[in-house]
């Protein structure tokens, strides 16, 4: 079972998303020809997740490419830096946009004596394989960390990390799609997650396009839940990951990890491999991106909910220490969190990490 | 200083209040003539806050009374007593509702042998008392409660225990005023408090008409920045608190009170003595309102923020447990939880437990 929509993919020569900021009212795709429009609906969050992020930006790339057929060579390599670097500039806290335009640029320099329209083509199949990997290693994920989840349990997610923030099954939803899959009766509680209404918009009807049991609450709610205890289990995504396991995720996700820890709740992050910043000791180090107060002191851009003139804090992400996660949930395994360094050494050695 | 507005009070003979549905778009009064009116004006939230629902129902029973004039004497009573049960039913959780509706229907019992018009004149004076009582005893809570904020603090504050939730003072905000006046320099932040928006549209309304610095934040944003040590307290408001020192409260007020405890940051509530109710042992006995789930899919009744037909779970309260609260401040004193029973007995005896 894979999604009933497309996050993002090609669609006759151009990058087809669909215009997340007008879900849940209207399923509408938006078809990108040319690299701003691709760099414009990363900013506009018409596309958001850190993983449809990251595979947006390779097609968005592949479509700059495009236009610079003709170019001589040495020409077409510096273009091709300065559109990555026009699309690298759109976003800054989730690291796949950044890990996905590196791999596309390497392809390009790796293969410069090719020519470049061979050049271009690769790049075109360079960002589809970022999309097939990603729903690969979606559903790898899935199956590991459907293992953590047991029939009955009711799990809470914050934000979405569902197929619209990823190629299409998604990271913590993806979990919760795979033991769904399994048979086990498992009912999602989805935070809201204000401001941008993510959980209220994309994770309640993603779970309801596919029949998975969800009930909406506002954010504030989880703690009293918890406390009556009506969840058994949090899962959420991450959009970058420091050397010692700390988690950079959307605004609210610590909040959810510190009232977790306080009853006891197991607290996961499903992410790729792509989020890892092993650059990074710890998430101190990660750049948390301030957006438009507006986004505050107003909802869906039309109903008015704060006075004139207020001053407003509006911080995207906040990062969540490694010691209030249980463990990470990857491709390769889930890990605790302080493990999860190992994931840039050997791959054979990590066998003794692995949770499951 | 007052608020320059007003919350609830006798205008021409009839019950004026500021209509906080409308905050903070327009200032708008509703004048009820009618004890039917002032029920719905309840029940709809034009008026909310445990102190100012208290006020606003025994000016409704004095408003009830009027249209009772010329009633033989027991036929009197008999339907005071319907009024009162009417308007009791408007809302379930704040105790200070029973309280003055309670406190009225004494008035009129023990001096039932004066004389309808008499006692319809003495239920007005009482429910003036009662308003008169509020501010005074929130100014004394505030004097109290202004002890515990340094200058230089970040208060964080739930939903709004203001000028707007009593008689034109507050509780948490009355404090918060206190300290404000007394020459500390404070800064507030106010978590916007979904569904309703108390916070976005109320407490940043109330505290920039007072020019008190107020930063306005989505309620998942509270546990970031206290991680950050960017507030150094805690105060809200109550609804109803048990003989254990247990807290009823807009709901997310317990997260918010995990989320300090977990930073070690100092968490009060700010409450007059009417919300205490004694005769339960523990906040397990508090019903919980739940609300419409409208107020959850839709922002103010404009904005639609959900799919169709989603489930949602919309609890009004939530109960914090005694001991995560530092202090309970009263007009009486400030007390720890533990304590608050204490209050129910000999006055004399109080001394020895106040904090301050």
């Amino acid at each position: 079972m894979g999604a009933s929509f497309t996050t993002v993919g090609w669609h006759q020569g151009r990058v087809r998303l669909i215009d997340q900021r007008q879900l849940p009212d209207k399923v509408v795709y938006l078809d990108c020809a040319d690299y701003r429009d691709v760099a414009e609906a990363i900013r506009n969050l018409s596309v958001r997740g850190a993983p449809a992020i990251g595979i947006t930006a390779a097609m968005g790339l592949a479509l700059g490419a495009q236009s610079l057929a003709g170019r001589d060579p040495s020409r077409f390599q510096e273009d091709l830096t300065r559109i990555a670097d026009e699309l690298a500039a759109t976003r800054p806290t989730a690291v796949n946009l950044f890990w996905a335009l590196d791999r596309m640029k390497r392809v390009a320099s790796s293969h410069r004596h090719l020519g470049v329209d061979v050049l271009i083509r690769q790049l075109v199949d360079e960002s589809q394989a970022i999309l097939d990997e990603d729903i690969a290693m979606n559903r790898a994920m899935g199956a590991i960390g459907a293992t953590f989840i047991e029939s009955g349990d009711t799990v809470l997610t914050h934000c979405n990390a569902g197929a619209l923030a990823t190629g299409g099954y998604g990271t913590a939803l993806g979990v919760i799609r795979a033991a769904w899959e399994d048979g086990k009766k498992i009912r999602v509680i989805a935070d809201e997650t204000r401001p941008v209404l993510q959980g209220a918009r994309l994770t309640a009807w993603e779970l309801m396009q596919d029949a998975i049991p969800v009930t909406l609450i506002t954010d504030n709610m989880a703690g009293a839940l918890m406390r009556a205890g009506k969840i058994q289990r949090c899962i959420v995504g991450a959009d970058r990951i420091a050397a010692n396991g700390d988690v950079a995720n959307k605004i609210g996700t610590y909040s959810v990890a510190v009232l977790a820890h306080h009853h006891a709740i197991p607290f996961y992050v499903a992410a790729p491999t792509s989020t890892l910043d092993l650059s990074i000791p710890s998430g101190a180090h990660i750049p948390i991106e301030a957006r438009n107060p507006r986004e505050v002191t107003h909802i869906r851009d039309v109903a008015h909910v704060a006075p004139e003139g207020v001053a407003v804090d509006n911080p995207a992400f906040d990062v969540t220490p490694a010691d209030l996660i249980t463990a990470i949930i990857t491709e390769k395994g889930a890990f605790r969190p302080r493990d999860i360094h190992r994931l840039g050494g050997d791959p054979a050695s990590l066998t003794a990490y692995r949770l499951a």
